[in-house]
């Protein structure tokens, strides 16, 4: 990750937080403003990537020894001789290089963005898909969501939810109780009395309980039947 | 988006930031500290979205009108009763959801997270995959990757470059063009000439010139040739 001429000591210490939150550690900055980068130094959670980041005095010495060089831009049809991809594709090609290859992603100075003359350093060039209305953003957020989408896996699947689901047996029994529950109160039509239980069915079903939160609703139906019944026999 | 309790004003000011760089225009405040909310208002690119920000006393007040809730956690395995997705697979989610109802995504104080009680109003959690060593991101650089996560396009086809390429004409002269200033300048051993034109063409196939570019290679071979030619004369 390169810098360019940042201003701002907010922007360095959240890029580097940034990079550190997702695993990317090499900073290097071009001419930052100095007083930029000492204040910067103290960055909350971010301590270990600008005691290592280094210093230099041009893009050219900063990129040395970097055999892919993608610039960022938020300009969409830049007049330059580069080809311009958006950040879920452009990614996707960085990180076929990573494993072979050293890459320099660059971000310019926050009012202007990279120059001409250090786009010229570049391979080519990223645009994060923000709305045409409003493409400027903050560079520490625009570091954050390039480094997020550099380690962001292709494929999630749904991970276990840590919750034991409910079985069929507890559902039934939340189920017949519910039902019995509503019999007692009149809630139900004797004669559409299968139908309006298949709805209770399927309506429990929906609720993709948990095993503890169908063992907290039988408690509940449980008392409320045990007033109901109660109830019943005061009258 | 809802901020709970946003101590920050630069907080409020990148969350609104991101948010309408990626179209998401609605912001909920729940209890901002005062000061805080007054100083963001002034956000660079941001007061459309704080223009239009509500305020609300609870948790509940804010989500009231919203189907589907879900909270942010930096936690991995917390101890509470939600299922927890990763950014990836939950963004998923809730862009399934997104057309046919309002969904609320809610981030805690700076320093603390959502709290237990605040989690109680979510239907499940939300986590950025940061590294386990890292995992507290800044507020608003976790609102900027979740915004771009929900707007990030599943399949990127490579955009079309704006850059017409050379055709197989222009290299096979800019190949022959090379191959002569080499035979010239004693490059190529004469029992090996015809290995190293392949190589050569090769070569040049890979420099994946665009039509202008090889233009310029063209005219600058033939202007050695040039000189080349010359010199041989003048000797």
């Amino acid at each position: 990750m390169v810098l360019v001429s940042a201003r701002n000591p907010l922007n360095i210490g959240a890029a580097a937080r940034a990079m550190s939150n997702f695993g990317c550690l090499h900073l290097r900055l071009v001419n930052p403003y100095r007083v930029a980068f000492r204040e910067a130094r103290s960055a909350v959670g971010a301590t270990n990537v600008l005691a290592a980041t280094e210093e230099f005095d041009s893009v050219a010495a900063a990129v040395a020894d970097c055999s892919l060089v993608v610039g960022t831009t938020a300009v969409r049809h830049r007049e330059v001789q580069h080809p311009l991809r958006r950040l879920e594709y452009g990614a996707r090609l960085i990180r076929k290089q990573l494993p072979s290859a050293r890459v320099a992603l660059l971000f310019g100075p926050e009012k202007t963005g990279l120059s001409n003359d250090d786009l010229s350093h570049c391979h080519w060039l990223l645009r994060i898909p923000t709305r045409k209305e409003h493409i400027s953003m903050n560079l520490g957020q625009a570091v954050a969501v390039c480094m997020y989408e550099l380690v962001r896996a292709a494929k999630v699947k749904p991970e276990r939810a840590k919750i034991k689901p409910a079985g069929s047996g507890e559902l039934e029994r939340i189920t017949s109780s519910l039902f019995e529950v509503l019999q007692i109160s009149g809630y139900v039509n004797p004669r559409l009395a299968q139908t309006v239980e298949i709805k209770i069915r399927r309506m429990i079903r929906r609720m993709d309980l948990g095993s503890d939160d169908a063992e907290t609703w039988l408690g509940m139906l449980r008392q409320i039947l045990w007033k109901l019944h109660s109830a019943k026999h005061e009258v």
